[in-house]
């Protein structure tokens, strides 16, 4: 154990939660089930944020907010939806010190006070299509709970939009999704399959749930995003009719689309490594951080000018970081860092200060290197890009070496323990099979995938006809 | 009433709620107390929430994230905190289909949860200051609500310090009540008194809370922003020691300060007139609104592309929007962006473009000038600036001209109902006193200035020895 750090090979739920305390990311509350994300973990959620509203905006979304309380008939309205959700509700029931008439849910997603105020926004197709997203908490009662991967209450957002045909929201379902496969494999640098859910594993109240699944290093997969085609469930609950052109009536068509501060959980488990967090250039609060190694307190000064002139240059085009406290060690500050996960560090002693160089080291693959103080920022700037690249190539040839096609139950049930992975099966589309998969491997079914080649096979299970394969994998 | 907006001399309470439907803000929700913040209302939102969180890191603040909900005994662990926030709390009392054991209140503000936290976070003066600001939703139970004004859920900030001495906590303190007061004056163009609230008056906790207060067009005064300074209430409460740098324990020095969306219904009030909101440049999600004018359908595409050529040169230098819509008339699109407060509205008919020329009309003053097309950025740029220190101007000599002193108590209960205003008065300093000026006046201290001259007077009331004056008004 290095550092603190558990290491994959020994314990890598443990490694997890050490990776998470070593970089300083989060922690458990006193309240149940609830975090407190600290100030390093919170950045990286403020560059996700950053990131992603840019990429809703671009695509013409804007942004709203809507209370946080709904009242527990709204939920009623529709009927798949609070089967799904009811049972994970926080529900108040006293305030201002009087006990409620009706209770109020905190909202666990806010599908159905959302479609209420939609109702009174929407008369014509003039008034469509609504674009609208919104940051926020919400609150889901979990039993058995993991920092950023499962809390009862986690930061996210939730697209709500509303349109005049099926068409133009099945166009937004996609849209979406796709968003959000760029976002992962562009800025978090891990690739994701993407894919539709199967009945059983849909978002309550949806016709159709879309999503990205990506790889972890455990080959577990975990659902990073999801993108929902709700057809005109939530308009038919809350009553939320058109006029089109023709002066004809019809209900609304919606979709909502939604990431969480789960995606920091992904981050850490597709990059990290046992000496602790690797963070994507693109998503990194510091990019770079530089220290300074002097031997007498005479030189001190001298260094902090020369770096000072060294990263002038560097202010508004690079995140960076000089270390210069005095009270630690070079050696005591490499490791921080490293936990950290900043992509790059650079080292200035007296000897490169004299050779006008610096020394430079990747956190992902521990590369070091000489280079020269001239033109530093530039070869710095290509580096962050290699890293993300590199990241990116890593974790893909780490999933794709890890993602098979199988046709034998008993083989599936054994590799499926041992060494694990995303198996490409076939599947003849009945819920009995589907819970099968579960019963007998702890696996589900992740996707469908949307660009699947059509293959003529017979199911894993019951051995029936089946087009297409689908993917199999336990999950977090 | 003009365009739907009531005017303010007839119903200024009416008035406000117009503005805020005709430029599209936000609505009361189905749940009682809460608004639903519309995107035009968000973004104004976004903008506040840019420039402040700019300021708070400029300041050395990091942002961070604490449950929302808040276990009822830690509450009730500091005796004044719990007396001020209990009665306005929102108690969950089941959780996942279960009666919970103890009952979580939603955050009315985040004191408690946080020193609970810090105390795992703080042993040595080493581990100070702490220095974190948490953008967050926050539930008061109110009876009277009023949009953005006074909401059962509303958003803000908290920041929350914990520090090694009672005069670092001071300094904090006194740092974040002029962030606040720079934003109100150079982002709100409101001008605003900063102070200290009276023992009555202050956060319920705090050893001391600074204000800044701003005065609205109906003379009334608006809190816009609080600084406590919390001296060792909070770690007493939750026992939270360190030991300094000669290995004495002490308990440790807090602050805590905030702003709310509160803050949009000051903007509001400031600034708007009888024509709809009016929006400080420095905060307008759209600066400059295009609006082409054409006769005949020919004109159409020629004019768009002169004006694409004309707008080339500001995109990412200028938030603009050019409104070409084919099926509203140019009189009807002037009306809407006046409503929704774009600061400049830009006219280019084919007269204009012929003489490459454009008429341009500020939405302050209504002034309409003829301008070339050369140079044009510069000159909006130049204008915008001046508009935002206009408006600066004109509320600082509206509330300058109702601010007064009053040395007679009878003149002082007749001038608080008509005309109205600030009023600087002596008191004595007793509560007795300062529950006369509300039972008479429905009037309450709304700050002792800190900066305020000595000056030896008779308590208004009951004619007792003064040596300052202190800020009486009406208040929302």
């Amino acid at each position: 154990m290095a550092k603190g750090i558990t290491t994959r090979a020994e314990d890598y739920s443990r490694w997890y939660l050490d990776v998470i305390q070593a970089a300083d990311l989060a922690e458990h509350s006193s309240v149940k089930g609830c975090m407190v994300i600290k100030p390093n973990g919170y950045a990286l959620w403020e560059n996700i944020q950053g990131q992603l509203d840019k990429m809703f905006k671009e695509t013409g979304h804007v942004n709203a907010y809507f209370p946080m309380l709904i009242p527990e008939s709204f939920l009623k309205k529709e009927a798949e939806h609070v089967e799904g959700f009811a049972p994970e509700c926080a529900v108040v029931t006293q305030g201002g010190g009087k006990r409620l008439e009706e209770a109020l849910v905190i909202r666990p997603t806010s599908e159905t006070i959302i479609w209420s105020t939609y109702k009174k926004w929407i008369q014509s197709y003039r008034d469509l299509p609504i674009l609208i997203n919104q940051w926020a908490n919400v609150v889901r009662w979990e039993m058995r709970t993991r920092l950023f991967l499962r809390t009862t209450e986690f930061l996210w957002q939730e697209g709500h939009t509303a349109h005049a045909s099926n068409e133009e929201a099945q166009r937004e379902t996609m849209q979406m999704i796709d968003v959000y496969r760029r976002f992962a494999e562009e800025y978090l640098a891990a690739p994701v399959y993407v894919g539709y859910k199967t009945e059983r594993e849909k978002f309550a109240g949806a016709v159709r749930t879309y999503c990205i699944e990506a790889m972890m290093q455990d080959r577990k997969a975990l659902q990073a995003g999801t993108s929902h085609h709700l057809g005109q469930n939530f308009a038919k609950a809350f009553d939320v009719t058109f006029q089109d052109e023709n002066g004809k009536l019809d209900y609304v068509w919606a979709t909502s689309w939604g990431v969480s501060t789960r995606l920091i959980g992904a981050l850490i488990m597709v990059h990290s490594d046992d000496n602790g967090l690797v963070i994507p250039p693109r998503l990194a609060p510091i990019e770079v951080v530089v220290i300074p190694i002097w031997k007498n307190d005479a030189e001190i000064e001298g260094m902090r000018r020369r770096i000072a002139e060294l990263t002038e240059a560097w202010k508004g085009r690079l995140r960076f970081k000089v270390d210069d406290r005095d009270q630690f060690r070079p050696g005591y500050k490499f490791n921080e860092w490293e936990k950290r996960g900043v992509p790059i560090r650079i080292e200035i002693g007296p000897r490169e200060l004299e050779n006008n160089q610096v020394v430079l080291v990747r956190r992902d693959t521990g590369e070091k290197m000489l280079l020269p103080q001239d033109g530093l920022l530039d070869k710095i700037k290509e580096l962050l890009e290699q890293i993300q690249s590199d990241l990116f190539n890593k974790a893909k040839s780490f999933r794709d070496a890890n993602t098979m096609p199988e046709d034998d139950y008993e083989q599936f049930k054994k590799k499926i323990e041992e060494p694990g992975g995303f198996f490409r099966v076939h599947w003849c589309g009945s819920a009995e099979c589907e819970n099968q998969f579960q019963e007998t491997s702890k696996a589900t079914i992740r996707l469908i995938p949307i660009d699947g080649e059509k293959e003529q096979g017979r199911c894993l299970v019951c051995g029936k006809p089946s087009e297409q394969r689908v993917l199999v994998a336990k999950s977090y």
